[in-house]
């Protein structure tokens, strides 16, 4: 039995990265996304070239029961859940109130704070009784500030940030390392900005301020900071950082 | 037909002094809860008596348009909101997360965050045709720290703050007045906090703590607040304020 | 002997408009400024005119005992004083690292945080004594984020906000209201913003986003916030409160 | 040359540890204190003993010139400084405000403040012709609440996070990673907590709650985040990270 890195949303960014990491260090990633199949083998193959150990698997994370049954399933197949990385998005872009309809409201809310209850309510116990365990959240400016047009986005990544703080009040003295991460700023990711700004506009923002200029936020970089995360001594356990590129405004100025 | 002053969740704390004070300053008070008809009748005739208008419905804010259809009417039969209080709780006491159950946590959500999202979704377009609005939002020291046990008040809460955030980005500029009112301490109502304590605890609290001593939150000196708040030129808004007795430790303190 | 309301930092906009909001509901409104005797005199003219009962001095707030001094005479000689308002600013404006000078950012602290400290050391022991009190404490946005160029302000600001939560945590059980003002916007007074912008730009600025406008804060409104924070029962007291123009941008947005 | 790492307030906790971790990633330590040249000496022996370079200086940060003249004669004599770390507290215990002096209000203020903006403006200039460095800024709880008793620590402190924010402001986009680290519990370190707490309440806080049950902060841990932060690549910079032990309760909750 391995121990395992489990991600919840492995898109072609963060989450695919920090999996990627971890089985660099000897975890076994499981990698979880709702589609692209294809894109979840090659990430879990390219995995297995580096000499590390992953499984992938298809998942809709609001299906009552999915998360639940991938992790009993991981927990008695493959090993113990030492790192559980919940990085599903639900950004929607802006839209005026008028637009926001009840079901993406909603939906909002089952992604980003439903489903992290619902992961923390099955990996707690086991982490729990083992004395340790790390449950990384990736999160969004939008848990901190709410925009214009973000209605759905912030109440629910809102939620995400407070229920993060109540996890942590009652499993950190049982050695379950919480950790909220508020990524403040463009991911280079094609699976989640490449998609929300389309193909020719995501080549061109990359050209114009990534690549060489770092002013896109490099996922395999931002791994690196979920990693040593999840090697802190619990003598010395950070609950939240930020992060964005050295050249962007952070969220609080102007 | 006269202005109004909405208050969803007029049990006998807060809502229900609110709607008084309101109604004393000429609005026509319509205060809605879920139960407790005779407490609800009570409240609209004591409003009378003082020489003020008001009327009572009672209104299951989580049943699918009980919420809009509501608002509807109130335009429709007695006259423009004015003036919105959104006041209904969702603190269900401390409970471990292996007691916090799915249908109690979406439950929360519910009453706390999407109930706000869909009075904001009926109140506004009326409200920024006009050109003016007030929309007062009663929230909780959950809404900005996640304690222990509060996984399904602090989400949902946390949630409720931010939309107040969202709304006030875009409804600000049209003139309508969005305020979060985070009440930091245990109010004197035997709706909410008498019914969680039990009628012996509560009463002994009172005497130990509140009346002379000022030691609980009286909800008629809220209230004050809340109107101050619905006077307040346009060109001097305030978005956020917390409320608490003087003896009483903030959030933030220790 | 009249109860009093002291203003340092009683300059035409925030400070003069607050002292003129307690004469009028018959406190003896003390107003401290550094310079400008002429319209000090105007502003005591004024009140005198509305009926009201005002006094002025000349005070430099960052001269040894002057603070002190003037607080006991005017208890001595004039009445005990009910409400002390701080409305000393220390914005000067964007300034890069390499032209801020030591002395210009230990002024900055002498002004915004400093003078505050000496304030309540020295209003605070007879509030105490009379077991009531409230402490107003004017700020601004710099004390919650800081922007660039803003290293002198922010630091003494943010000092400011911390000093009051730690004069609230001291002296609120005891009966001392303590409330920090963060003003997030700009204000449409001729000796602060007026001066910082020079005449005709200031002229500029007010017909095209103030007067019917109501794009600036105007310091009549702002004081009848201030004179209902005063006016809070102490079973309901807010710590801290924003005030910003309906139309414009809070500072966690963009 | 060697590049150089810098330490303002290098006492026997987290300043000389994180002394060493950077010596044994090749960089010279340069550790600056106080007093105790006997302790000072024996850090940079021990740094020595593990094949790091180290150099100590008795250092007073409240002199006029101290921190400008050291930091020339590092950057002339000994290397570039690619990281400094500001690790000066200013701590004080709990006073009462009749018992905080104007002095040592204002030095908590030098310590905790002007001290950071004299070191800034003196390894700025040559990080940004570089274009590039990193400082590190330890900060306390202090820096975000205000405790009862705390108020030169907290204005210190909330002055120092600030002049964090504006530093970053401006120089982040010039290649200079600033950040701020809340340091959210006791740590174990004789040279402040032991001195605060005696001998031996020291001791016997040690063997209660540190050790075993690393209830305390362990300087050498915190030093492994000090060192991951001047790490992270410039795409994805953290700000701003708290520090506690997993079985402490964190400074919003109670």
């Amino acid at each position: 039995m391995q121990r395992v890195c489990l991600v919840i949303g492995a898109g072609a960014g963060i989450g695919n990265h920090v999996g990627r990491r971890f089985a660099r260090a000897g975890y076994h990633a499981v990698l979880c996304r709702r589609t692209d199949e294809e894109g979840l083998n090659r990430a879990v193959a390219r995995i297995a070239e580096d000499g590390g150990a992953a499984s992938g698997f298809l998942l809709n994370a609001v299906a009552a029961g999915a998360i639940e049954e991938r992790i009993a399933a991981v927990e008695a197949d493959i090993g113990p859940i030492e790192v559980a990385v919940y990085n599903l998005g639900a950004q929607i872009g802006d839209r005026a109130l008028a637009d926001t309809g009840h079901k993406v409201f909603e939906l909002g809310w089952r992604l980003a704070t439903f489903g992290l209850f619902r992961m923390a309510a099955s990996v707690c116990p086991p982490m729990e009784e083992r004395g340790r365990g790390t449950i990384l959240v990736t999160s969004a400016t939008a848990a901190v500030r709410g925009n214009r047009g973000q209605h759905s986005h912030a109440a629910a990544m809102a939620g995400r940030r407070m229920l993060c703080q109540t996890l942590n009040a009652e499993f950190g003295p049982k050695g379950v390392h919480v950790a909220h991460v508020i990524v403040d700023g463009m991911v280079d990711a094609p699976d989640t900005l490449g998609r929300m700004l389309g193909e020719d506009a995501f080549r061109r923002l990359r050209e114009e301020r990534g690549l060489e200029h770092d002013g896109l936020l490099l996922p395999a970089e931002i791994a690196e900071t979920y990693f040593h995360l999840s090697q802190q001594h619990r003598s010395a356990w950070t609950f939240e950082l930020d992060l964005r590129p050295f050249s962007d405004t952070p969220w609080w100025n102007r």
